[in-house]
């Protein structure tokens, strides 16, 4: 299948890279690691065993990119304003377009710019680092959970989920998509904002007693957030028990968000707290762990922190 | 009036420095200025006018003190520890012991100590800092509202009001303290803890949008927690915005928690969060922002943050 990867961070690039080495034609949009990724290939690092790709193709803009099969979007939400003009060239009569970003609100923004009927939404469990140019750290896991914008089970994402299962990543087709994406925003919306805020990572956030509950006060703040969505079925009962368990097998473990303050980027505040904010407050749910921590981590990207 | 004051940082040099210049027999309990209050006197400025005491009594140890009528108890209630060791050899007979300490709790431990009857709280509304030693800034207000520990309008609260009065300190005697602590909460918890935590001052965190309705809502939850602790009268509906008109008023304020954590002292965090958290949730009442607040607050005091 012919696949341009939008965003090439460390989850692009991991999963281009698997892709591409399964036999695909995987073209990747790239910025900092161009010229590496061009001249010397990419570079995998995993647990599951390292990979070296030799031949990578890599661009510099989507016009030189073409039309594909699946455009696979892995760009930072906060990057979201360039959506249509990164997208757009990649996308013909019958492209996917595939969303793995964070939280909520960007199949909205593609189906907006390519019509819904074009939008697939993914959520990735993967703990993945970008290391020197041209090399990414796979740490942990890599799960995809995929569906359709429009809701149901369709053929194509099954085929989808085929794809993925066939290059080594572990990936399940769902019916329900925003169930799937209320039930990542339970790990994120805790772990996420409060490492970023602290600079502490996810053990050590678990190891302070006080905080072990407000992390499990907010996971229950956003499971019931979620549940007032219209689920097709109510998030499990015991989820944030087994989101604590999960997280505690990951180790040490520094999550996007916590990575982006460290290296000074703008956070993903929007797409992980506002428009579930949002959401809820449509639904006269209130959270107010949550808004209370979004609010503290805005305040650090209006550079109000002396 | 024999007074001594224990806890000599801004607000007991401050006050006891007042109630001096009205003809009371004040002594210092003091530690970092001892030398040099003892040599040069004590320093007050104001903008209702500097002034200079050349002679203070200053001690190094509560014995050398002798017993007196009134102990004003001042010191930060993370030392509340020292209380007994502290204020035991002042205490006679007839001596009432009035703290003016931060939060709930005090007035308990002090009941502990010398009997409930001895025990009398005052609200200390006094924006004010120590400059360098045998120096206090006055900036703003110093109102105080004191009442019995064991509830009622006394008339000896009446007569120490008077006292206050008398020394150029508005005060007034309240029927029912545990109402103007409460009151006083709505306050410290959270501009206290939010100010400690963002290294923002007051008037940086009103001015920030979502901040300001954070504050709001946390002073709700404090009004609420409040108000299910049967006091004698609710805390009135308008108190919220009452406050933050103050707030405003204060200008670029530095609450003290602020400058306690600037100066990598430890947080009055029992008494500001733990102990109305426990108040509240005996009273079923939550305050998850109060509780996610304190749980950021608590990570620093223990040395986790890298």
């Amino acid at each position: 299948m012919r696949i341009a990867i939008i965003g090439a961070g460390a989850l692009g690039l991991y999963y281009g890279a698997l892709l591409q080495r399964a036999g695909n034609d995987v073209r990747f949009l790239l910025r900092r690691d161009l010229d590496e990724i061009s001249r010397r290939g990419l570079t995998i690092t995993s647990p599951r065993g390292d990979f070296h790709l030799e031949q990578v193709k890599g661009y510099a803009t989507p016009a030189e990119m073409g039309q594909v099969e699946l455009v696979l979007v892995g760009l930072k939400t906060f990057a979201n304003h360039r959506l249509a003009e990164l997208t757009t060239p990649l996308v013909g009569e019958n492209t996917m377009v595939l969303t793995l970003q964070n939280g909520l609100g960007n199949e909205e923004l593609l189906a907006q710019i390519h019509g819904p009927q074009r939008v697939m939404g993914g959520i990735a469990f993967l703990c993945c680092n970008r290391g020197e140019p041209g090399v990414v750290h796979h740490l942990d896991q890599g799960r995809i959970r995929l569906g359709e914008f429009s809701g149901g089970l369709s053929q194509r994402a099954q085929r989808l989920a085929q794809l993925f299962e066939g290059a080594g990543i572990s990936c399940e087709a769902v019916a329900d998509l925003i169930k799937a994406r209320w039930e990542k925003l339970v790990w994120n919306i805790p772990f996420n904002g409060l490492c970023a805020l602290t600079g502490l990572t996810t053990d050590q956030l678990l190891n302070h007693e006080l905080m072990r509950g407000e992390v499990r006060a907010l996971m229950q703040e956003v499971i019931a957030a979620g549940n007032a969505q219209e689920l097709s079925s109510p998030i499990a009962e015991d989820f944030a028990d087994r989101m604590l368990a999960v997280t505690e097998g990951m180790g040490s473990y520094r999550p996007s968000m916590m990575i982006d303050r460290q290296e000074q980027r703008p956070l993903e505040l929007e797409s992980i707290y506002q428009i579930p904010l949002q959401r809820a407050a449509a639904r006269h749910i209130a959270m107010p762990r949550v808004q209370l921590l979004h609010t503290l981590l805005s305040l650090g990207e209006q550079n109000l922190q002396p």
